[in-house]
């Protein structure tokens, strides 16, 4: 079945074209490049990679007194510009002619956009065009673009430009408008022979080159031809004017290849230099479509999940997947590169790195373990800058950012634009404590997965140490309450940030940050034991931590308060049951969306801080993260009662005061509700696998895809449905796939083995295909099975 | 014993100043700098990190006709240069004061230079000096110089000046003086407040910026003063004049604390603000060494081998321990840095990679492995300028270059001047094609002593193959022999690069080139069993090899040419016995130093092609990398006899035809005689280690000190005298101390766990202290022994 791997197109609508071509951008960790060529609009956006992204823009003074202009995420210049017209008319535009006939196809397997379009132009000339384009998957310097232009009941002079626009600005994301969007200054264009041409540009404020060099070729029915040739440069813009006579059912194929590197790359002498060199020795538009073809062959192996329920689902699924590997993959390893909540996709977010790459590091963890490597290292990279947020807010330990960038400080913006009001709103989003959390689970399950002893010792362990002493520190005694309190934080749900009528930003006692807080402090403590003697105390000496300071953590894990509401609700927050309810339907007659909550009452003049509502119940996270073991071991001693049927009592509380304002929101629903719903959960999921497929946000798909909620949704897949978990050193499976589901087939890393697991409604079958490691136990219902290489059993559910 | 930790000089010597201070160079794989403040001369050079050594210099067109200038080795501006006079005079300079007392001091535990000075001027003011300085061996950003200065016997205005100096220039090696000089661009001077300056240069042909920040702080009895202020600055310099009064036995302390980034490093958003932003933020001189301390204490408790025997040999061991640990360091491992032949010392061999790596490799494999798998990843980000060299010479596979710079294509010199003749000779040196063995050696080496199975899986067996198959088209088959040959190659000894009388370079089956491919290509076959059946199906796939190229690999096994002269004398190269004997006894007379015979040869209008002369025998070369059992069997599977016996008689016959003139030489020397003659090689042990400490070749070690040579003594003490061996996946032991040497004792990383040796003439005492893997063998005497952590054993001799 190929239509369950490709996304396809077969109307052309200008409406729906900014989210299309989000979804279907094309990168491969290192570049990614969305928008068009200019036979679909003129020129879109396309995005860089990481390590260009530096933050929020405004003005701001670093210490010295230097002003720093910051940057957001930074477009690469316009590689794809490619135009044409005929005898000097009008160059083509996709809205200006008349289509018969439009097909737009993302093949998933291959990583291969393509396009076929008929049309007649005002003059009657009817045209086929058909183009391909890709984004190297193995040599990621390389990209490119190739024509097929037939000439259908015409013959006459066709005009080719073919260019590389440096003047590209960010002006993707309409409330960021009134940011300066230019962040390129270009230094260089240069005709390097009859075929090839350069520009170079340069970051504004983080001062990073950007070469990029294009060959362009035209042939006749597959012979190459010399067209005329005439440069055109202006300031940061170079584009080929390629003149050559078409005559009717001519094919015409233009391939322009393009290599691109910039001053932070490896193994380069200086980047104009090379990409000249590299895009010389490409070979042709054929050649390297094999060798990413079977680049793309490799990752699917390893990665795909099969799913026996229906093409639609199978796609998306994929989809998610393809963007997950396109934003992060062994190309980025030398990068120094984060998980973006938005892809390299569109430029909302900024590019920043936020506690989202929680949802993608399980799928990362299991498929490509050096890449959650090389993502925590970005990290630990900014431990320092960590350390240095935490000090100057009066903390001891490391406080991770919000909003994560370049440097690894806090990025997040002191101001958030409300489209509906037009007025800046204080944002105080900031105070989410809770993404050093995330970074201390992300560690502790990398770790767990992989076994990576190395890692941990010496990078994971400081950074898990150096997070719990930040939650030790923040926690404040109450001896009245003889209990740990944490205040003044905002939780995940950011439609509260503080309480009604008081000025202070903050809330107190968030049940999910103080339950991480630990969380975290029992992994610290736990990590400990997997350190040799030698650098326990090496690090304990660095970090000058002693057994007093650990004795405060053991008591924190015992002495912590939750906050609970009535019947075993635990409350979101120290008051939350204060709050008025929300009168659902008033506003649901009044307004046609009701997912941002919070800016329909800002607008009007209110605050959802006065009230029961959610933009995600951060409280259900717990049952996401947590297995109802693992909660019930933590409640307990800390004191409090859990019991397994708390959880669909709270499931149903907070899912009447959620708006699902963020996309992340379905996912917990769906993760939540598996084991007791499995209906309303499989719903939750489709609605969740959805999001971005069908722009549920009404406009948010084309500023970027989520790219965490798109990973919950393979994530659900991999772990929640196969109840996949690692617990005591094993393995265990715990399958219950919904009844639409019939059957699910992945593989999985763990801890040096491949394995391929199949599921169905009936039957587990677990095969140990390859590995380089002792054996391993795999746990299915108490039962503990050991599996080396090789090795394959099935189990009867 | 403080004093086999000391580098101590207790006169003054500007004859002997060059050498002491490449010995003296302080650095932490991210930083090098040496010279000197003002206090001892004009300011030498100060050396950068790998990086940013791009290539021999000379105007080369890239493939694209772009000119392109490539630089040598570039210097970081100079951030020591801080100068004083007294009362206007002239500025302080050694040769121009009396000196009363001196001594120059390099702690080699605390890696910190300290010298003090007790001096009288021309109008008889006595002062003393004391300084100390450091580069961070944690904050590698982070370097730092202290003056304490003290009028002995006067008051009166004592005016400082403290500089960043951008306008530094190549000027280290006399017989390169013809090439171009200067790598910066000067871009930015600032005064960024009254205590803090920036300088921003940029180098010239790669466009790497580097930024630097300087804070000067003067204390008069450890108060703070503020002594009047002005700027100084002209192009790619500024300087901070402080000018204050001083008074008769005040002692003022003079703190310059520097913090140097460039535009390549990770997690910064700019280097000139980042440099600024770390110079404010960092800590006093004190507070920062006690974090130097503490990062050098744990790298010795790692590095350290403790021996008995003597102060002096004990001193200069550790400090090549401490020169390879400040030439590559886990400061390096996201910098895409390769081992430097001279470390980054001196300009010579223009910062350029060799084979010299080779000789390293086992200090880090057994010490340091994270930073030996990133080592390798240099040669891997090279790959494919290694395939692209070995298609355009003509081969399949890869051909990594002789001299490695940037961007990983060939930067060997084609001309080298006689300092002799003053003439430049033609230099075939880089048909050195063993280099790729030498890193094929590297890799089945830190692949034994880690079992880094991800390493192999995705980069290593890669790289193994790639330079296998490049053995397997070079090497010809020879109806008539019914023999595999390789010809037109150079071997390591550099004086042998053509036959007499012909016009064409290279020569045919050198003996250790055909053995070393021989051992490449049964490496590369048998890591295709270390390799999950997937894994090897897609290299095949990507690679495009088959079966029937397997089988020509296993023939070479078999049939590989290996020249032989009479008495079981291994030729060191086919026709190697029809060259002259050399007149060593004439040369000898008429020359002081007959290391050299190449140019003195040369200079005579002779050539050392013509004579049995070697620079380094390369024959001996095998007896050093290869166990007897190992040779034995090579040999015997190509239908070669070989016994241990053959040994001493190679060695004799090629000790008498070596001048030397290699510092790797007599290195390999002490190990082959390891067993045969124990005083023999104790004694070329002990020439070995002063090679650079005393500087043997007459001026070589003032342009960088080389590494190799340093590595190898180190090597002799871990590997050669102790017999640390793997073999079939056990770690065996056969000490053989030399009658000097009582006891040794060292630790090494093997497989996931620190081990501590200590050998004694009598006993062998093994300690498994940390670890985290599972049980590993330790062999000795045929006999095999099981240990985890904790576990310890002592054995007899």
């Amino acid at each position: 079945m190929e239509d369950d791997w490709k996304v396809i197109y077969e109307d052309w609508s200008p409406k729906k074209q900014p989210a299309r071509e989000a979804l279907t951008t094309l990168g491969n960790g290192y570049l990614a490049t969305r928008g068009a060529a200019e036979e679909a609009d003129a020129g879109g956006p396309h995005y860089p990679g990481t390590y260009l992204a530096c933050g929020y823009n405004r003005m701001t003074s670093d210490v010295s007194g230097r002003k720093v202009e910051n940057e957001d995420l930074v477009n690469w210049p316009n590689w794809l510009s490619l135009k044409f017209r005929i005898e000097d008319g009008d160059w083509f535009d996709l809205e200006q002619v008349k289509i018969i006939n439009y097909r737009n196809e993302l093949d998933l397997k291959k990583g291969v956009l393509r396009r076929t379009i008929n049309f007649a132009d005002k003059h009657g000339r009817e045209t086929s065009l058909e183009s391909r384009r890709f984004v190297h998957m193995k040599y990621h310097h390389l990209a490119a673009i190739e024509w097929k232009l037939t000439p259908e009941n015409w013959s006459g002079k066709i005009e080719l430009q073919s260019a590389l626009d440096g003047t590209v600005t960010n002006s993707g994301v309409g409330r960021y408008s009134d940011l300066a969007g230019n962040h390129l200054q270009p230094l260089e264009t240069q005709k390097v022979d009859d075929t090839c041409i350069l520009l170079v540009v340069e970051t504004k404020q983080s001062k990073i080159r950007m070469a990029q060099s294009a060959r362009t070729n035209v042939y006749a029915d597959n012979k190459s031809i010399s067209p005329d040739f005439e440069i055109i440069e202006t300031e940061g813009y170079i584009a080929q004017k390629l003149t050559f006579n078409a005559e009717k059912d001519t094919t015409f194929r233009i391939e322009k290849l393009v290599a691109i590197y910039t001053s932070r790359d490896h193994a380069i002498s200086e980047p104009a230099s090379e990409s000249c060199n590299a895009v010389h020795r490409a070979g042709s538009f054929d050649e390297l479509l094999i060798s990413h073809e079977r680049e793309w062959g490799q990752l699917w192996y390893r990665c795909d999940m099969e799913l026996e329920e229906g093409e639609y689902t199978q796609m998306i699924l994929r989809l998610h997947i393809f963007h997950i590997l396109q934003t992060a993959s062994s190309n980025s390893i030398d990068l120094d590169m984060g998980i973006p909540a938005r892809g390299w996709h569109g430029e909302a977010y900024r590019g920043h790195i936020f506690w989202d790459e929680l949802f993608v590091f399980p799928f990362l963890n299991f498929q490509l373990p050096e890449l959650a490597r090389s993502l925590l290292m970005y990290r630990y990279r900014r431990l320092p800058a960590a350390r240095r947020a935490a000090k100057e807010a009066g903390y001891k330990g490391a406080m991770f950012p919000w909003q994560s960038g370049s440097n690894g400080r806090e990025e997040s913006q002191e101001l958030h634009l409300n489209p509906r009001s037009g007025e800046w709103d204080k944002d105080n989003t900031h105070l989410q404590r809770h993404v050093g959390a995330a970074i201390a689970y992300n560690i502790h399950h990398y770790f767990e997965a992989t076994r990576d002893l190395e890692f941990m010792s010496f990078y994971g362990a400081e950074m898990l140490l150096e997070i719990a002493r930040f939650w030790s520190d923040i926690a404040e005694w109450n001896p009245e309450r003889e209990r740990f309190e944490i205040k003044g934080v905002v939780g995940p749900d950011e439609f509260h940030t503080q309480y009604p009528g008081s000025d202070k930003p903050g809330l107190n006692n968030n049940a999910y940050t103080n339950v991480m807080a630990v969380w975290v402090l029992e992994k610290a403590l736990g990590a400990l034991d997997q350190l040799s003697e030698t650098r326990k105390e090496e690090l304990f000496d660095e970090l000058n931590i002693d057994e007093d300071e650990l004795e405060r953590w053991k008591k924190i894990t015992r002495k912590m308060y939750i906050p609970f509401l009535e019947n075993n609700i635990i409350s979101q927050f120290e008051g939350y049951g204060d709050l008025e309810e929300i009168d659902w339907d008033k506003y649901r007659k009044k307004y046609d969306d009701v997912q941002r909550m919070d800016r329909i009452l800002k607008a009007e003049g209110d605050t959802p801080n006065r009230y029961k509502v959610g933009k995600q119940a951060d409280v259900l996270m717990l049952f996401y993260l947590f297995s109802v073991e693992k909660l019930k071991e933590l409640f307990n001693r800390l004191g409090y009662d859990f019991e397994p049927s708390y959880i669909p009592v709270n499931v149903e509380y907070y899912l009447k005061r959620s708006s699902h304002g963020s996309t992340l929101s379905r996912l917990v629903y769906s993760w939540v509700l598996s084991r007791s719903d499995r209906q309303r959960s499989w719903k939750a999921f489709q609605k969740s696998l959805e999001s971005d497929f069908e722009d549920v946000q009404g406009g948010t798909t084309s500023e970027g895809i989520h790219l965490g909620a798109m990973a919950g949704t393979v994530d659900i897949i991999q772990r929640c449905y196969t109840g996949l978990e690692i617990r005591d050193g094993v393995l265990w499976v715990n399958p219950r796939l919904p009844r639409e589901l019939k059957s699910l087939k992945l593989r999985i890393r763990y801890r040096g083995h491949w394995i391929g697991f199949s599921f169905t409604q009936q039957k587990i079958k677990v095969k140990f295909e390859n590995g380089w490691s002792p054996k391993v136990e795999i746990g299915y219902k108490s039962k503990v099975y050991a599996f080396g290489q090789g090795d394959q059993k099935e189990l009867e559910i």
